[in-house]
């Protein structure tokens, strides 16, 4: 036997050991750990071979993929890999699972995989959810809004996904909480791991009322470049995104941009401009870059079936005099509580002639806000308005 | 000599009484007199026969215009009203005079003619003028960014254009005269009146700055429907409207309107969804009724000549990493500032293959990034952020 031949064979055999009986998961589970989320390369040679194929090019060498992915094909137990979820409570998704979240499937670069903690089905979580995002450094009035929004949003049956992070991401969860509601965070590390480490209990309770999810496999470590892959999953498994409150830089604007790219609705809610963790927020609403979001109902418009959820149009109450015309306006200020006025007075106080003043007081009388006494018309008090100019 | 011939003696020696020697003049004061501002009746005449045959037809009896009309006109003393405006320190003006601000002209309904009370030049003012309104019942917030804005428009040469109201108007009165800039206040009432009385002051140094100016004549009351029409004016003399902050009843969303209807630009400042004191600015933010303004920049970006006042794009300081590639960002992520480390070292942590890492590694070496020392690579320590997650 020739060293080549030998080779041969242990290529092969590697191959077949790695696939095993479950070759697409299998396959995807190793990609998952041998390479970087949403590496462009390597899905380049999945878009054309599938996992599968991928693999075994990559064992056999004929793929043009790393040698760093070659490298940490000799330390993967592939094995361990899959008992890793079971033994920290997360189950594992790949396509085709009755659970799989097929939101994802719009992206260019999938995930391989999804590890799933939680009680939730992430699929039905996802089929009618919002990504309520923001800055991690969020004032007092990001958060509470965040808060308010995931509860509100959630007491309508929506799902709130977000980070898990700091400021928004936490207020938005908490409050989808505080309404019984579900919530779904995604994380750049393995979903056995509390990142940040004082949001443990919080993951602990998004996972008991909804899910915790990564495709980062267990034990992952949050790196920095794995929260901007991370920020496409939560647009993904949206079908809409808004941010909160973001300072210029705040990472959920990039959050904002895979919805943008995914043709999926923006919404931001304005803040004060003197207030530096809403300029991101401001900068995006004037760019027309987001739809202005005031509140959950704004939410179910923007991400809503067209027409079915249309916001309510805000008005403030309506006084009787606001749909007054010019004369009617006029001839109702000429008029009096008290003291009664003739129609030849009223038609020198409003400037107006006889019969338009006459018209005037017919409608004023129908809609309460005018009547005749025995010495003239007089303003109803009820109509009479705080007296203030408009 | 009948009655009948006498009375048309009476007539036409009534006409040629009023119409003097400055006939267009008089007319004009006339009609400001005997009708209310943007009556649709009367400028129905007048776009028909002009001020003076319509005044003509009204003395003569021909004129469909109100009994009213034609009762104030029996009270009018003319010369008195020609007189009213020098006595208070006021110059009449009408279409034709060199000072007319030509802009109002676009209204279905201009003024007849305008009192003007201070130093400035109107037409002049009015050239390159901004209205910046808001509700009376500001918040702090407003009144800041509303004297933020009057005092930045005015610095950069704009006049600021109000109502000299409670609230916003007045901040950004206010904010105008702080930056010894000129400022326009268009009344409700004759300019003769203070109102509100406690803006004598107020009035006084705008005039002196500017100028205070009304089609009501001098003596004239603020009544509801003038604050309607005077808002007409504000647009008009403006070439662009900015609503700081309003209420959902605000009467600045109804100048708003006026310059909707004159196809000028309107701007509104986002404030909290907290505050009911923006709820009307983010109404109409939302219905996409309003550009997002945050500052004077987007206020001449807005009303200045597109392209050659755009404002800056915001962006937060720049950091050296911002623009990094993802294989740059993970290859620069796996450095350390302290501990030097090998290229194969680099690819395993990146999971990029070698000739990844070499280019990224000469890249971030340009960008002063990273350097290489004898026992391997290094991040360079001034590149090193936060250490925050994007």
């Amino acid at each position: 036997m020739s060293t080549r031949r030998l080779g041969a064979d242990t290529v092969e055999e590697q191959v077949r050991r790695l696939l095993g009986d479950e070759p697409q998961r299998r396959a995807r589970v190793a990609f998952a750990r041998l390479t970087e989320p949403a590496h462009a390369a390597t899905w380049a040679e999945i878009h054309r071979y599938g996992h599968v194929e991928s693999l075994t090019r990559l064992v056999r060498g004929h793929s043009p993929l790393s040698a760093a992915a070659r490298r940490r094909l000799d330390d993967l137990d592939l094995d361990a890999q899959l008992r890793a979820g079971p033994l920290c409570g997360a189950r594992l998704l790949i396509p085709g699972d009755e659970e799989w979240p097929t939101l994802v499937d719009e992206l260019e670069q999938p995930p391989h995989c999804l590890w799933v903690r939680g009680s939730g089905h992430l699929r039905a979580l996802t089929d009618r959810a919002v990504a309520v995002v923001g800055s991690r450094s969020a004032s007092h009035y990001g958060v509470h809004v965040a808060s308010e929004l995931g509860h509100d949003l959630a007491g309508r049956g929506l799902t709130v996904v977000s980070g898990a992070a700091y400021g928004i991401d936490a207020a938005a969860h908490r409050g989808a909480l505080a309404a019984d509601g579900p919530t779904v965070a995604v994380l750049a590390c393995g979903v056995d791991r509390a990142y940040p480490a004082a949001h443990g209990d919080l993951l602990q309770r998004v996972a008991e009322a909804g899910a915790v999810v990564s495709e980062v496999p267990p034990g992952g470590l949050p790196l920095r470049s794995r929260f901007l892959t991370r920020n496409r999953l939560i647009a993904a498994m949206s079908s809409g995104t808004i941010v909160v409150e973001a300072g210029l830089r705040s990472g959920s604007l990039n959050t904002a941009g895979w919805a943008d790219l995914l043709l999926r609705p923006v919404g931001a809610v304005p803040g004060p401009v003197t207030s530096p963790a809403s300029a991101g927020t401001n900068a995006r609403l004037r760019e027309r870059g987001a739809e202005v979001v005031t509140d959950a109902d704004d939410v179910l418009e923007l991400v809503g079936t067209m027409g079915a959820d249309l916001a309510p149009e805000r008005r403030g109450n309506s006084r009787p005099h606001d749909e007054f015309t010019a004369a009617q306006l006029a001839v109702w200020e000429a008029l009096s509580v008290r003291a009664p006025c003739t129609v030849e007075h009223l038609e020198l106080a409003a400037g107006l002639d006889a019969r338009t003043v006459l018209s005037a007081l017919a409608v004023l009388e129908i809609l309460d806000a005018a009547r005749a006494t025995e010495r003239g018309w007089v303003r109803c008090a009820a109509t009479d308005g705080a007296g203030d100019s408009p």
